[in-house]
């Protein structure tokens, strides 16, 4: 039996992969990049990274499929993903804390007017606008799981009135939560400030879009750091045209790198970022990855099974 | 006996004091705006906000002085302040959790590294950096009173690596500090980050000078929320040039407003802001204000009292 690296992957991303799996891996696991000759009849393990659509199939006796990213919207829209074979999704603290400063980076920009004091200093001009305090601001939270739980815990610190939102019912320590898509219009309603951190199913698909933008109050503003496929872009780009969303922050697109001609760039009150929200860490990724294959092997449930049904 | 109300104040600003004030202050309390006719002999406290130099050598009786800001460097630089009336400055909790935010916001800006994509972003240029977590980021923060001390310990809940530096000692739970001249240098040596909310007094005007900034490691950045005068102009222009200093964030000012030609204005790895770190919130400053007059006449001693050697 072996194990299949597989993935969206150039000859030195595989190379580093290796080598750090190496380091974590038992000496008798046989790994195979997808690049290199090997028996397909052989691997009972993929270790995934954006693999071809169509490649897991390929592999008959595939017993467990562990990516080595968080998001798995990507694995799973593929439809000759072999249904009883066991995915998890990576789980990283190092990621979940990352994305977490990532957000309070986000929220306080927007908290604090930076967009508009910087915008100031390119006319040289000198004028102070009332600043409320963290706990007079309302921080609405699409996403409950690992990242958008954290993140709401760590804003919530910090003194910002954070309620949270999710398809299905969760507790977060601390957090108002609500759910249902009934629910999300009275969360909307008195938000501020609203992050997305949905995982990518067919219901989130689109969700930020005209309808959404209209509920949140006027001058409302949305950091997006989950998937572009999220987020309706006309709609986005008519709703800063009213002044109904006063600013943007995006760092994922439906095209990605975003095209150099799209309107997002040079558009004053977007700001743009290039995927660096929480970057897998190859070092913490591997040695994640690499317990939970030890797991499987030992006949014991990996972590992080992903429900197929959730889409997470 | 009566209180003056005296500052560098408009006439709306001043009406606007003695209406809050009044509702504070009980019936019996005589209250004087100082562009009113009132008896110099009558007068034994003052409130004070900027109060032109040599006011309040005029007013032969009186007993208390209370600053309605937190810095009180501009009151003492009087050479006329009587030395025997006692000086209590401004310490209000929703002054230093606005000031808490803010030096958070302007922490994630530097560490997320949210200038350099903002640059990128005028040019349509996707390129991400590696991004390290707070826990790998060394902050040090200039001054331990109650502003730098709160903003310490958040910056330390959220992950980042905090080292505080004071003149005199000072214990702030959970982080680590030095103190004295000598050891200033410990501190700055492996600073990434560094923060300045000193108070301003003859010995730390102009610390942010060409020396410290040789001290700080290459690529350091500087966040300046505290006095204009602490810091010399010209030698962060020229740390700037060299590339020694990344990036600065001035708040504060040796002229505000900033001159319109001044060379901060355009200078791309400057941001400007024209003194909003932490403005006073007139309820709650007109609150402890009124206590502190409640106290100083029911005999008792006021809180938060300046210790004039210090210098604050």
């Amino acid at each position: 039996v072996s194990i299949l690296l597989i993935g969206d992957l150039t000859r030195s991303e595989y190379e580093s992969w290796r080598e750090r799996l190496s380091a974590c891996l038992p000496a008798s696991e046989k790994l195979f990049a997808s690049d290199e000759d090997y028996e397909r009849d052989d691997i009972d393990i993929a270790l995934v990274a954006n693999p071809p659509a169509g490649s897991l199939s390929q592999l008959p006796n595939l017993r467990f499929i562990q990516s080595l990213w968080a998001g798995v919207d990507r694995l799973l829209s593929d439809p000759t993903l072999p249904t009883d074979v066991p995915v998890s999704r990576l789980v990283d603290p190092n990621l979940t804390q990352a994305m977490v400063e990532c957000v309070v980076a986000h929220v306080l920009f927007l908290h604090r007017q930076i967009p508009q004091y910087l915008g100031q200093q390119s006319s040289a001009e000198w004028k102070q606008w009332t600043q409320p305090l963290a706990m007079q601001r309302r921080v609405g939270m699409l996403g409950l799981g690992q990242l958008g739980g954290a993140a709401a815990q760590a804003l919530s610190r910090l003194g910002f009135d954070v309620v949270g939102w999710s398809a299905a019912p969760r507790t977060v320590k601390g957090i108002r939560t609500l759910h249902s898509a009934e629910r999300l219009n009275s969360v909307l309603r008195d938000t501020e400030i609203l992050v997305n951190l949905l995982p990518l199913t067919p219901q989130t698909t689109g969700i930020l879009r005209k309808e959404l933008f209209h509920v949140l109050p006027r001058g409302a503003s949305i950091i997006n750091l989950a998937r572009g496929e999220h987020l309706v872009e006309e709609d986005l780009i008519d709703a800063l045209a009213t002044g109904h969303i006063s600013h943007a922050i995006l760092d994922v697109f439906r095209t990605e790198p975003l095209p150099p001609q799209h309107p997002f760039w040079s558009h004053p009150r977007v700001s743009v970022f290039p995927h660096v929200a929480a970057a897998t860490d190859p070092d913490s990724a591997t040695q994640l990855a690499a317990n939970n294959i030890a797991a499987f092997r030992a006949g014991r449930t990996p972590v992080f099974l992903v429900d197929r049904r959730k889409g997470y």
